[in-house]
This record gives structure tokens, sequence and C-alpha cells, in this order.
């Protein structure tokens, strides 16, 4: 029996959570249950780590709506993703834009209660400076993680260009010194932005880690490229974090620091899809701007995206 | 002490509940309870009836959301709206796209349930064929009615055109002619499109209808004509039925059928609030098309115009 | 009866004439005959006059569609306007983007065949550089003329700019020195641009013309402007000549040269409304850009406007 | 000799027929003449089975006019198809906007006026109900047919959801059931959407469908897919219903139920192209939602479809 | 002679300053010199104080590109703006969008070079909270200021909703309290969003500062509110910090937290003009966010409110 | 060292040179200086050649502010491009909107001013009519040039349409029939527009053109047309003129002739780049029209061919 609302009782709620599921039940101040949980979607409505086009703190509303259209049954795999999980909608991290230092602190709580539950976690972001606190705290949880980035930026900056260390530049080179990353383990897709100074990319690669350009992911096709990340995180503790600007802005216009060439919606979907049976322990897409987007495209295929996340996690709890 | 969550509350519940209210009680079966409540917004996701350009199945919760940005205490008089009336979500009507006899039973119906627990409804459409079954509600309980009428358009056209005797063009001579308005009591703002058949308005003028041209509204001002008809109803039970294209279309966009000339936003807003005192037992705003608008204008101005409503009905209970 | 088309052959038929109405009989030489007509809509194809953002050329096609929402009853007065006058669409006249000489050969040739045959010429261009062509075609058969010009700019620089004496910025002032303007009897509205020489505006002035400026329009309201003009311009043939950036940009997004703080929609139709009883000898209603539109405000503002201007024609055909 | 106007005659008639063709003879009581007719293009402005966005009424007008800019040669095979084919445009049928089983009526009336004429109906939806009167239609004359449905839903649902049993969800599932479509000779291209009912697509599978993934397109090339479905209709009368949500939203997101990773316009252009040399006795083109569109892209394509499908018609003429 | 490029040289040179005007000498570490000027165009890229809809730290770039077609010549009097004063494009402050602490001290000391140059600065933001560290360097050369404060919002909140004492609602309320504001000398101008906590707008009062409604200004028109202010500000040194939310949204669309109902294009730039005589030494145009514009409206109207702005400066340093 | 602008520079100076570069240094009556320089960026704000939607006059302005946010090194290849490349804004041909052969004496004129100083042009348009004086003037430089032809049309349309020899799609029958193209040297990809000639394209065929259909291209994949075209060329001075147009509108929506079925963004920019080694001797990017972009893709995207074709320089100059 699936979890979600059938249409009409979605319409007489008149509410929109991630996927028609069943709100967490809340306490009074604000704290969240998650007993018997397999996953929580949660937003994470910040974006002050942006350093061009603003606007990601308003994704999870969009999205949740967006959602609503997506069923339970896969297309392509004979999956009935939410009679298979338990998945609910755990609400927004409680934020203000102003404190990015309290952003971390929050989230990394958040993520921390949603792991502790033995639930994985699915955050909509927000922008890309949300998910150091995520896999800080998935990472505490799991230990050192194989982590897939989907993005058109490396995400390893340092604070030369903005004087700040924490930005959405950033998650990516923190995750690696704060060795929350395996060596070895991070798989990079969609990277593609020019960059102005040449030691971008040298702490990945310092790190052992796999970047498939796009002239690689176009030469031999975006399964093998998911085939080879399948094969090598193995059994790792696997993070997704998917930056939606990965994806082509023809795809994906709704995004802050677009830029051309990258992978295409029915790609970006396919490399999720294929890493099922990967242990999956959290997941966020970041970067939506719905102010951005051209009649919710990105806000839906980021509910695709976690669609496809929530199909890895059931695919493999169904095995 | 306000009714309205406090934004910290409203971000973390990533629910977008009108004007941040509660949301009414549901029973498994979807019905709500009224207890203690003094009105009740609702949302009529119904599009059926519209001739041109549909949408308005939408509206529902892009009101919701623009309507998070309003708070309780009024700028233009000392009034804490949610603090003096008990306001509640009661959701939106369960309907399907397909059945308008369907619509008009389920509005009738849920009406009812307002009414009868001693509520006024605020509903929030869906195309204008949604205020007669709601109109046919509220006389059930109050007995013939006033009934502000602000719209472009008369809506009292006939099958000749569509041969279809219900459809958005024709609520208020359905009104009419079924004894819901008190005789002179129907008052007529904003209209200004052209009539393809002469015999439009002459129900209504052989009701005694007062229709204030645009050109007398620009040349008394809102405020007189607010004032006149504020003299006119005294204590009738009075319906506001608000259809946004009686708005210019430069601050409503987004409506299916919009013609030029119409009333400022501040002016719809001034009629509305002139009204405080009066004995208001329902009102509609309709014809909201999210797709077709500009940075939600139109949903925001929805939202204020259901605020000011509400504002004249907290006047009242306030005395 | 009126003229034109019922909803449903509308909908049978596929096309979009101006107004519903019926298309001018053409011969296979392109050629029109107009018998019996009183009005001819005929669209101007014609951007290559613009000096900042072009797309004019696109209007003709655009005003068609929205003006088949207007009906033929007038709401502000009894006036059954296509049953009064016989008005015909003349289709578009034949242009290539490329050559301005020829543009006014053509313009000037098509307007002399309507004003041949007795009829008014409405012309939708296009930009304003259409106008110069019209009025000599509409002096040729009527003498001197008293013109309103409603618009932001005064239209009378000289090649100083843009080294080319014709452009969207100099019919009146071709007019003026070409002697189609009566002395006095050019009355301009809603100018209000910014200029860069001190002598643009002396032209218009040296020929007694009256400019009612903004604050003034402001401080007197548009129905007095109104009256002076139609009492100072008696008995005179007169032309309208509309700009849509004399509207403000709210009510008239899609222009090429906005300037902020026009006339209202409301104001821009009473103008014209108010003008009823004049002898109307020709309109143009110019500088409506489809591509920066906003959901057909502007050429649902230019077909009201064109109506308006049809309905003092039969006005004073009724009379 | 091509049938299609000159760019300067269609500029001169300020019409907008489909491919700049002539109109099909009409008489007063709107009934057409097709003597002599290869193709007819009949627009179907009804959008009344649509589930979520509606707006497909008013595609009619909007491919007509993005058709105006498709010319008769063709640029991948040396075909001049409007020289080859004698095609018209056939106006729309004149529906109102409230009735389902009239518009069925009417649509079935039309496209039997049109294949007992012996001509090849192409339709611009409107929704996807209307696809079922047309195959009814086409069947009446032709037979079981091969459809080819490019979709990213699979249209055969119930009344489960939205108790009602005819909707813009369910045209292949009535197709099936009434007999229309021969057995096996069912090919759907881009079903990609989550099921909310196990049972969907077994109707089809049952009545041996054949379905193209998208991990299969991706894998084969839609070349091979065309290829495979070009070898298994043979001569079979084929049908052709085209969703344009088949197509990825990035390059048709003007569309009511859009789904991430669809076909590319390429890809569906191809996959038409491909066809060529098959029985081609119908097609239509549906869904697409003009309010929704960006700079006319999806009304472009869908031209673009059509014109494939016409060459497809042509291609076999020729031979 | 004006200070403006002629637009020959303004397209070859293919830079955008404010108002085609020289940029100001900047030295190699970026130090502007104001030697003989009287007025200073900045940009402040700022909107880390947005409490909802980020975007305005873009507004200086279109701003700058909108203002190209702002002549010098005034419409409504006889004032050669450009020739009358000499204005510089003093670039934008260097910020980087994360911190508010060093964008008050960047801010500061680029107002005090300004102002201690003997120019007047004239701000473009950036979200509001920029005006507080520019009134804190005008305050320190020219004592105690009256404020003329546009805004839909009284901005004098304190940290009770977001937690942060410093944001864009808030600089109204640090002035007063920091002495800035002369007792008596703030006044406001379309103020009218609705208040979540009874005491917002008491210190402001508690200050003497007087608060025009919205309906206040609609019974008393415009005119007669800017002449009050004029008369009240007598010989003060004045500051105007313009939000453009205090127009209405169908004239300013791209700002973050519209409020229908607010002063038209026309009136706000009327209010400007009117002040023509005040001893002006400051002004900021704040919260165009040009993401959610629509056809540069918002842009193209800050640049005229600017200008009018100019003119008042440039009226005074005539006389 | 980068001759890029670093971020806070840019932000500081307000100004929007193409890419951050340095502006060349221009006489007082706009003699650009260009020793040293290897490559020039120069706009051409020109779209008197436009047979539909006209706009891309606007492009420099909007393709600079775009161009900033590329930086120096390649994502796909170890290249430094703007320190290996002295690159250089030059400005705008001053031009007016209304005279061709103006345009073509200007732009040769300034092309010839670029390659006489020993540097390569990249304009950025404009129309395609810009392309011939820039093809003469850089063939006066270096001889009979192969041309790499990206664009959804033939470009050799004869006066036969539009009565008019030189306009957009005219160019490439101009330079084949000037002697300007080597033959068997012009290389066609993107070409798909239907046409209304049999003749069209039979110029560059019996210039032994090689034209890669698109069918050609999504078979063979865009390497191995790029390579074929890398050895063609072989070292013959090459230029590069891309139509947007020959991109997909769903990667490219702004341009005035959009045709569906293009090049995906990433192969176009893999196009470009694969060319690494030619001789390039000059390039334009053209017919991006701002007004129908969405969100800055188009422009976006052109800055980023742009950068390609730098880095062909770059990649030869390294050498």
């Amino acid at each position: 029996m699936t979890h979600q609302q059938p249409a009409a009782a979605y319409i007489r709620h008149g509410q929109t959570p991630f996927f028609r599921l069943p709100f967490a039940n809340l306490t009074a101040d604000g704290v969240a249950h998650y007993e018997g949980v397999d996953a929580v979607l949660m937003g994470v409505p910040w974006d002050g780590g942006t350093t061009y086009r603003p606007g990601a703190r308003l994704a999870p509303w969009e999205v949740r709506r967006a959602s609503a259209h997506v069923q339970s049954l896969h297309a392509e795999m004979p999956l009935d993703v939410f009679a298979t999980i338990h998945a609910v909608d755990g609400g927004n991290t409680a934020l203000t834009p102003f404190s990015a230092p309290f952003m971390r602190d929050v989230v990394e709580r958040e993520v921390r209660a949603i792991v502790d539950a033995g639930a994985v976690p699915f955050l909509v972001g927000g922008d890309h400076s949300i998910a150091l606190p995520s896999l800080r705290a998935v990472h505490a949880r799991h230990g050192a993680l194989a982590v897939v980035h989907v993005d058109a930026h490396l995400d390893e900056s340092g604070p030369e260009t903005w004087g700040e260390a924490f930005h959405h530049g950033t998650p990516i080179g923190h995750a690696i010194r704060e060795g929350l990353v395996a060596r070895g383990a991070l798989h990079q897709v969609g990277i593609r932005a020019t960059r102005s100074h040449p030691e971008e990319g040298s702490l990945a690669a310092s790190h052992d880690a796999r970047r498939y350009s796009m002239d690689e992911l176009q030469d031999r096709g975006v399964l093998a490229v998911a085939q080879r990340i399948r094969a090598a995180v193995r059994d790792l503790p696997t993070y997704i974090t998917f930056d939606v600007d990965g994806v082509d802005p023809a795809y994906a216009p709704g995004t802050g620091t677009p830029v051309p060439g990258g992978l295409s919606a029915r790609e970006a979907l396919r490399l999720i899809r294929a890493l099922a049976g990967v242990r999956l322990v959290g997941m966020d897409v970041v970067e939506v701007c719905p102010d951005l987007d051209v009649g919710d495209a990105t806000s839906t295929l980021a509910a695709h995206l976690l669609y496809e996340g929530l199909a890895v996690l059931a695919s493999r709890t169904r095995l």
C-alpha cells in the first residue's frame, strides 16, 4: 500500500507535502519523530551562500508543489516506491536568511535526528552550502562516505575570491579536508565551468577523486559512467549531492549560476537510476531557484531526481 | 492573540495554509469541523465554466502561498484581524475537473456546513461559476442577500452563446432568477466589457440593481461609491463576489478574460475596506489564473482582497 | 444587425480578422474594394523606423487576435458599434522589412484607396513612422487636419541624432512642415519623455500646438482635457495618432521605448471616448511590440482603443 | 507548384492559415468541401478533458501562426511537400468548452467528412481526448489501425481517479477496447511518467502493444526504434497520435503535464520522418498549451511535427 | 553643455554608465576622485538583508542600462539637468555577498568620500539595509536630517522576527535611534503593509514622524502631500530614501516584497519632482530586483526616480 | 597572468566589458588602437537585415554582461585562455539602425583595423548580415577563407522573396559570389530549415561546399563531424560564422527565426572546441535576440561559444 495520498484527498486538504506524503509528526516546539520511517524529505530554505543570483531559499515550497504529480510506480522498473519504503515530509529546517553558522548547526542537527532514527535524509536546498552540514551529520553516523557529486562547478574554492571560507562554491573542499569523503570515493559528473585559479580541482585530484568530463560523458554515454561509479562505490555508504546546474540550462533554467553544455534531464535521471543497489545514506538536490524557473521545469526535474534517489533506496530495501 | 503561525513556525512546517492560519480539523473522510470558528477560507479548484483562457483551478494553492505574507494588523485602521476573529483554512472542495453539477453540489454542501456552523465563508475560486452554489447556500441560511458584485462583466448571460445555462458568465443571472438577491440590493462595480446582446444587463436592471459605471467611478471616486453601497445595504446580509477582472489587467494580469480600464488595486482594496460595518455573510474572490500571472501579482492582490473582507468581518465583530 | 461573426463561426473559421469582421474583398493581385464601407481596419507590419527596441512589425496579427474578444455594444453609452457602421478588415499593407520609402508609398496608396472610397482608415502599426504617409493620404482627401497626438514623445526630431530624416521619432515634425496639420489644431497628450535637444518641441509650439503636460492632466483630469480638445477641434477633420507609449508601461508593457508616468488605460480609453462627435477621418494605433507584451495586455488595450475610435465614428454616423 | 501562399501575399491577407495554405471552402452553415484534397489540417479547440493545467483549447490559432514559417521543401530529403500533396486548412471544429460528448460527436463527424472525401486528417488539438473520436472516424473508413503513440503517459486510465470514463488520460484505452487498434500494432514511444495503479499499461500489453522505454530509446537510438516500427506496421493503415509531452519539457515547455526525460525535438522529428513510406491515414498533435509556451517553441515544434507527417504522406503519394 | 555622452558615442563605447555620464576616475586601488563633482551615482550590489525574495544585488547594472535612455532636458520644467550639475558614475561599492558589517563599513566610507568632496550621493541599491550606513555618512557631514521615506513598510522592525538587528526591515528604526533623523522631520509615504507587531510604527510616532497613509494620499492627492513635506522640511538637509515597493507592483513588479495598493509611477515621480527647492543632501533608490522585473519596468522607473532627484538638486543649484 | 579583471574589481567598476577584459583605448573620435593585441571582441548592434523577429541589435550589451561569468581556465583542456592571448573589448561599431550600406562600410572598416593590427576579430552581432563585411575585411588581409558556417538556414537567398539583395538570409551567397570563400572550404552545420525555392543551396553545392545534415550529425556524432572539418581546412585561414539558431531553440531560445531540431549546446561547444589547431582568423556569433531570451540562456551560450573560439586561438598561439 502506497503512503501517498490519493489525488482527491490531496486536493481536499489543500496542502502540498513532498510527493503527497504524510507530514512527520512535529511536537509543539518543532521536533520531529521518525520512528519506522525509511526516508525523510526535508526542505532547507537557505541561499545565504550564493555568489551570483540568489533565490534558492524558495525552492522547498515549489519542489513540494511539483512533486505532487509524481506517482509511486516507476516507469522503467517494476518498483512501487512509496509502498516499498516509508517516506515522510519532515518539513523545513527553521532558518532565518542571515546566519550561515546557524544554518550549518540547524541542518547538521536535523539531519542527525534523521540518520539517528535509521532513516535516510533527502534534502531539498537551498544553495549548495547546505551540503556540508548534511555530509557532516551523515558521516557522523556512517563514517567516510562515497560521494556522487553532480555539478557544473568543482565546489572546492577557498576564501580567495569572496573572503569567506564557507559559501556555495566550497562544500566539497571542506568535506574532503574534514575527512568526510573516503579516499578515491568522490565521483564528479557534469563539471564544466571555467575556472579562475589553476589550483581549483587539485584538492579533489589529490584525494584520488574521479572526474568524468563532459566530453568523456558524451563519448562513453551516461550509462557507462554510472556503471563505473556503481562498480567503484561497491558497498560504501553513498551520498548523492546533486546541484541542478550539473544539468544543462535548457532542462534546468531555474538556477543561479547556469553553465551551458551540461547533462540532459534524461541523462541526469538515468545516472541516478543506474545507481540502483548502492547503499544510499543521503541525498541532496540543491540550487533550484524558482524565480528563475520556466513553467516549474526545474522544480519538476528536482522532484524527479529525488524520486529516482528514493527508488534507489527502495530498490535496495526491496532486496 | 493572533491565530496566525509566526514566520519561523510557518517555515518549519513547510505547509502553506491561507494566511498562516490553522487548518480546520478534517475527519478521515474529509468532513471539516468549524465549532467556534468565525471565518473559513476555502479553495474551490474549478475552471470548468471558463469560456476563454482556463486555469483558475490552480488558484487556491497560489493564493495560499501569497497570503503567507499578510500579517494580522491593518495598516489603515487599528484592527488586529486574526486576533479579533477566529479564522481557519478549511482546505479545498474535493472536485474533479469534469462535472459542473457535481461542483455545484459539493460547493453548496461545503458552504452550507460553514454557514450552519455560524461561520462566514471566504471562497477562493476557481472561475465565477462557483459563486452560484455559494450564494445558494448562504441564502439558505440568511435569506435574500445584498450582493456587491465587482467584475468587468455583467455575468447574466443566457445559453445563447455557448449552448450552456451554467458557466462563468451566468452566476448573477441565475442568482437573480432564483431569488437569492434582494430587490434593489445588487451593486455592480467595474462593469465595462462590451456586450454582444442588447438584453445583457436588463435582468439586473429589472431587479433594480445599481450599476456604477467606470466613468461614474472615475468622476465620483471610489470612496463615494463605496459609501453609497454602504448606505444602501444597511443591515442586509451582504455577500461580496469579487471577480479579479474587475481590476485593471495592470494590477491583476493573471486572469482569463481581462478588459482594460478597470479599478486600480488601491481602489479595489478601498472599496472593500469602506464597507466596514456591513453585515458580511460571505465572500468569494474568483478568476485568478496563476499561469497567466506575473510575479504572483494577482494571487497577492487576491490575498489582500480577502484580508480586507476579513477585516470587514472583524470590524463588525469587534463592535 | 452587427457585422461581427458570432463566436461559433469565428471558432469554426479559424481565422482572426479584426473584431471578427469580414475581410474586405481582395482581387487576385491584392487590391481591396471598399464600396459601402464606413471603416477599414488595416495592419501595417513595419518597424524599420525604430530607434531602440524593434518588434512592432508583428503587432497586426496580435491585435487581430486580441480584438476577437471585443463585442459590438458599448458599456458606457447606448451604441451598437458594428451595427451602426460597416467596418471591414482590409488586411495588411504588403511590405518588406527593408525599405522605408517603399513603406511610405504603399501606406499612402492604401490609405488613399480607403479615403477615396469614403471610408475612414484605422491603421494598426507598426512603428510611428507609418503615421506620416497615412496623414498625407488623409490630408489629400480632407485638407488640413486637427491631430490628436497621444505619445510619450514629441516626435518632431530632426536627423541630428540618427542621421536619418524619417524615423519613428519624426512624423509629427514632418506633418507640421508639410502643412498636413492645421495651425493650432495639434493636441498633444501624454508627452513626458526627457529630451536631448532644447529645440525639440519648438516646431509644434511655433505651430500653436497645445501640449497637455502630465502634471496638467493629473491636476485637471482626463475628461476636462478631452473636453478642451473636443471644443477646440470643432468640426475640423480630425485624425487620432495614438502611440501606445503615451500610456504608462504598467498598462502597455509591450512597446519599445517605454517611459514611466503615463496615462492609465482608463484615462486613455476615456480620452478617445470623450471625443465622440468629432469629425473623425482617420486613426492609427502604433508602437505595439508583441514580443515585449505581457499576457496580450498591450494588444488588448490597442484593440479597445481602436474600438473607442470606431465608437467615435459610429456616434457621429448615428446622429 | 506549391499550394502555399508566398510571403508577400500572406502578409497582405493578414490571415494565418496552417502553413499559409488555402482555407477549405465552407458553405454558409460551416460545411467544408474537400474534393481533390489530399490532406486537411483542422484545429480542435478543446481542453475539457484536462486533468491538470488546461489551455490546449487555444493551440489551433498559435500553431497556425507558427506554421507560417514552414516552407514547402524538406531539408533532409528531396521533397516539395506542398507541391506533391494538395493540403488545405479546414478551419476548426465548432465547439463550446463545456460538453465532451458534443466534442466527440463533432470531431468524429468532421473527421468522417475528411476521410470520406479520400483525404487524410491532420488534427491540431486540443487535449488528447480528441484522439478517440478521430480514431473512430478513421477506423470507420480504414478498419483496424496501426497506431504510433508518442506520449509521456500511457493514456489507458479508467475512471478510478477522476470518476470520469473519458478524459485526456484515456483515449488509448478506449481505442483498444473499441477495437480501433489492430492487435500488436500499437507502438508507444516516450512513455516515462510514473503510474499510480499497477494495472496501467496492462491493457496495452494484453493487446500485444510494443512499448519502447526511454532507456531503450536512448540505448538503441531513435532511428532504430523508428525502423522497427516501420517494419512492424508494414502496410497497415497507420495513425500517428502525438502528445507533445512525449517530448522533453526543454523542447516543448508549453504543455499541461510535463515530465522530464523525454525525446529531444530532433529525435521526435526524426521518428516521424523515418516512417516515410507507411500508409498514413491520420495524425493528431495534441496538448500544446500556448499560455505555458516559451517564445512559441512548442507551437513551432508542433508545426514541424505536422510538416513531417505531411512529408510522410507526400513521400508515399510521390511514389 | 550636458555631461552625457551622445547616443553614438554611447553605442561605440559599449559601456553603460548611469545616464551615459562619465565614470569617475578610479585609482589603481579603486579609490575615486570627485573634485568639482556635484552628484555621484553609485551602485550598492547588496541583498544580504533581504527577508523574502532576494536579488537586489543585481540592480546597479540594470539601472545603469535603463538609465541610458534618460536625456538631460526635463519634460515638465525648463531644466537641463546634466548641464546644470556635474554628475558622474562612481562605480559600485566593492562588496562580497556575505558580510553585512563589511557592507555597512564600505558604504559608509564610500558615501563619506562623496559628501566630503562636497558632492551629493545617489545610491542605487541593493536592499534597504544599505540606507543606514548612507544616512550615517551623510549625517556625519550635515547633521540631523529630514528624511523622506517612501516605502510599503515601516522599516523599524527589531530583532524579534529574524533574530537579527540589521536587515532590510530595520534601517529607519536604527536611524531614529542613532539620532540621524531630526525630530519631526521623518516623512513616510506609501506605507501600507500589514504588521505583525502592534509596536511597529511607535518608534517613528514617538519621534513625531509624519506618516501619510494611502487613504490620505488618495484623498488629498500626491501634490498636496508633497507640498506639505516641502513646507515642513524648510531648509533642513534632506535625504530621500526610496524603496520601490512604495510604488504599486503594477508599476514596479521587480521587487522582493510587493504589496498591492501603492503609488502609481506618476505619483511617485511627481512626489520627488514637487520637492524642488529642498536642500537635498542624499538619495537612495532600493529594492529593485531585476530577476523579478518585467521588461525593465522597475529599473526604468528607478532611473527616472533618480533623474527627478537629480533635477531637485539641479533646480536648487541653478537658483 | 590573466588579462581579466578579478571579480572584486569588476564589481567596483560597474562596467561590463566582454569577459571582464580591458577596453581597447579609443581616441576622442572613437578610433581604437590594438597594438600587441591578439584578439578583439567587438559588438555590432545591427538588426536591420532581419526578416522576421528583430532585436539582435541589443545583443552586444547582454553578451558582455553574460560573459562576465566566464573565467580564464578551460574545463576540458589545460589552457589559460586570457593569459595565453591578449584580448580586449573593442567596443561596438557606431551604427544607426537605418542604413545597411553604412553598416557594411563601418563593419568592414572596423574589422580591417583589427586584422591590419595583426589581431583576430570576434564579432558579436547583430543579425547575420554583419558577416558579409566582416568576411570581406578578413579576406582582404588573409585571402580566400575556409568558412565554418553553423546555422539553421543556408543564407544564400537572393532578392526574390524580399526584393532586397542584402539581408540576414544572404551573407553566405554573397561571400561565395564575391570569392571570399575558398572552393570546397565551406562547411555547413546545423542546416535544417525548410526552403521555399529549390535552387537554395545550389550555389554552395556548386562551390563544392560540404553540408553536414542534422541526420548525419546525429548518426556520426558531432566529434566526427568536427574532425572532418578540422582535417579538411588544414592550414587555410579559417573563419567561423555562428548563427545561434544553428543550436536548438531549447538551448538558444533568444533568436528571431528558431527552427526545432538543432544542435545541443554541448554539441555546439564541442564543435568549436574540436577545431583547436586550425588557423582561426575571425569569428562571429550572430542572431542573439535578448528580448526573446530566457534567463540569459542564449547570451550565456554565445559567451561560451566565443570563449571556445578564443580557446581555439589560444591553443594555436600556445604552440
